[in-house]
């Protein structure tokens, strides 16, 4: 019989170590040049108008902005969000159909708990979002890796990979807007693809679309949650990214009453529900369409002209030495680097010249690869980013002459 | 093989249906005087206060307020849960043992996700919280329910209860103050007694107490997690009940560094953090000492205004019909009343005349008794505590003729 001491280590063991926790440690320091974290731009993060909001809703609302409140949300920002849901993304949806979580990861957590066995199989990217990989790897999921390229997933190899199988994984989760990390985004005629290789294969699909709202290039796509299917397709949005991260306000498409049901008791027993304050606080700032259509259109022009720049930056730092995706939205993109086999031991010669990236290994759930690198422009300047990709150069060419 | 659907079926069904939830429900109609909820006096929440520094917090700290942040909690916020801890309570913590959570509810999920296995048993009081139940039923738990009497867990019954186990429980779980539902507290000399029998067959502790601060009678006692022992204590704190209930900001003492190192990244993984803003706002609510203490003191007082209105009027209503505690602080008093076996058949008799109560039968994990009730005082005045117990005598002389 094993001690409760034991089995709790063996509980904790496939809990990745976040190694990326320290990185982020390193980005605090102010002479440090960040491509590191996912951060939004906080200096437009709406903090005057927020002040002034919080003072409106506590004299307005009064203290049902503070008591306890529905696990389900609150019933303004549900209704705001199906209505935002159908109307600008098309995805059928009612009111009932919104569970407000403690941000995105949450939403993760919550599927994750009601449907993960222990050795269970989840399909993904490779690489992929490493916070959903931890939630995953807290209910000991077990990972099929589906290879991707410039266009996102390929639904040719999910059909492969999955015909293959006895036992079929119990999600496909993806990120199919300007993903985490690579900055890809899936082509149009493949949504419809996956929505029907995972119908026929009886795969809930994990719909994660934190950066969709922050296109500065190209067409919106569809979300697959806006294809009908039998199998059920979860669709998770986010305050974070479009608003502030800092009030962990976000929401979970559950749109079969009976996984409703299910799930919803789960977020009740994990926190009984979402900061009240918080809710009501963001439903008013994004209620105001004209106001919440501008904020949306200033972060994401401000992130397409950071963009610019880091690809600029990069060809003529680097030239031909260099190979990367261009993103058409979101926060982050991706590189390889001409002779470098292994990001994380470049990192060391990059943080002594105070420039940091996440190497790309964390992002593999199965085998890693070790040489892209996620490489965020969403969080630094355009002087900054010309300077920190000097000191990038820098730290290549000191990692060369040294090995 | 299952297929998907029936083995998330399984998954959930361990978890009990919120029959707690329609009743709260009913609560939510003007004309319905409640004893239901454990809801705090909202007339007492600092909306206004809360305003005015929501302003000042976003105006001084500004976007940092509003942006992810540690998995662990704001540090300010951090510090202050230690100095409260080790200065008013005598628990020995460092702001590094302190882990701040989305409300008590969530420090119960972590700390069973850590813990549980599907079988494991948890100990704990009959009747017990319902909340807690839930969070350990998510995770598949048994029970093993102790004797309790006025004053608490019976150290004696849990000694002979655990005896004659072969495999112990993974954790006792107990509310030692103002007890939720039975409103009784834990005596001084019983609480080293349980510490010991626990540190003796290697049990952890988790101390639950969001009531400790609402004292308005008696003299407070020391934590369990005051003591020394060389098994494990969680102590779980919560600014619900202090401040407000919709800020969800509460905290979990991690004291053993290994545990800590194992518990955090299952926060990180489950919601990242609680809310920053969240978090700004509660620290700048309480830092303010003589405000905090005033705060204290006006709750308090009212809800032992309110406990004595109640004792009174059961005692001027029922005679020596009933029976119920005393409680010392808190929220709640448990009641049981000569010739009703049943209070869930009593229920719809006071429904129709617009009063309600908790039903005892649902705060049982294993066999539950049917004869009790539980009152809360804090969420209704005077008047309507009074008015209340006309239409609860009333409900009761309707439901004996009935039956």
């Amino acid at each position: 019989m094993q001690s409760s001491n034991q089995r709790f280590a063996q509980r904790i063991a496939s809990v990745r170590p976040s190694a990326i926790r320290e990185i982020l440690k390193v980005t605090q320091r102010p002479e440090v040049i960040s491509f590191a974290g996912g951060l939004p731009a906080p200096e437009h993060f709406p903090t005057a108008t927020l002040g002034a909001l919080a003072s409106e809703v506590l004299a307005s609302i009064g203290s049902t902005a503070l008591q306890y409140s529905l696990t389900e949300g609150v019933p303004e920002l549900r209704a705001w969000v199906a209505e935002r849901m159908q109307g600008v993304w098309g995805i059928p949806t009612t009111p009932d159909d919104v569970l407000i979580t403690g941000g995105s990861q949450q939403g993760l957590d919550l599927v994750a708990k009601a449907y993960l066995d222990p050795g269970d199989l989840v399909a993904l990217e490779a690489p992929s979002y490493l916070g959903a990989i931890q939630a995953f790897d807290t209910y000991q999921a077990r990972y099929l890796t589906i290879e991707t390229d410039g266009d996102g997933l390929i639904p040719e190899a999910l059909e492969r990979s999955l015909s293959q199988l006895s036992v079929q994984p119990k999600l496909l989760y993806l990120i199919p807007n300007f993903q985490n990390p690579s900055g890809t985004t899936l082509s149009a005629e493949r949504r419809e693809a996956i929505v029907r290789i995972c119908e026929q294969f009886e795969i809930p699909i994990f719909e994660d679309d934190p950066y969709g709202e922050l296109r500065f290039a190209g067409t919106p796509q569809r979300p697959l949650a806006s294809f009908s299917s039998r199998s059920p397709i979860f669709y998770a949005g986010t305050g974070s990214k479009v608003m502030a991260p800092g009030l962990r306000v976000a929401w979970l498409l559950l749109r079969d009453p009976a996984i409703r049901a299910q799930v919803v008791p789960l977020k009740q027993a994990s926190d009984l529900h979402t900061g009240t304050l918080a809710q009501y606080l963001f439903h008013r700032f994004v209620a105001d369409e004209s106001r919440f259509s501008e904020h949306l259109h200033t972060i994401s022009s401000l992130y397409g002209t950071r963009q610019h720049a880091m690809v600029s930056g990069l060809r003529a730092t680097f030239g031909s030495d260099i190979e990367f995706t261009i993103p058409e939205g979101g926060m982050f993109l991706w590189a390889t680097l001409r002779g470098i086999d292994n990001t994380a031991a470049l990192f060391p010669y990059a943080q002594e010249r105070n420039v940091v990236f996440v190497p790309g290994e964390f992002f593999y759930a199965n085998a890693k690869q070790h040489n892209g690198m996620r490489l965020s422009f969403s969080n630094t300047d355009e002087t900054k980013i010309t300077e920190g990709l000097t000191r990038l150069q820098a730290a290549v060419n000191a990692y060369h002459q040294a090995s």
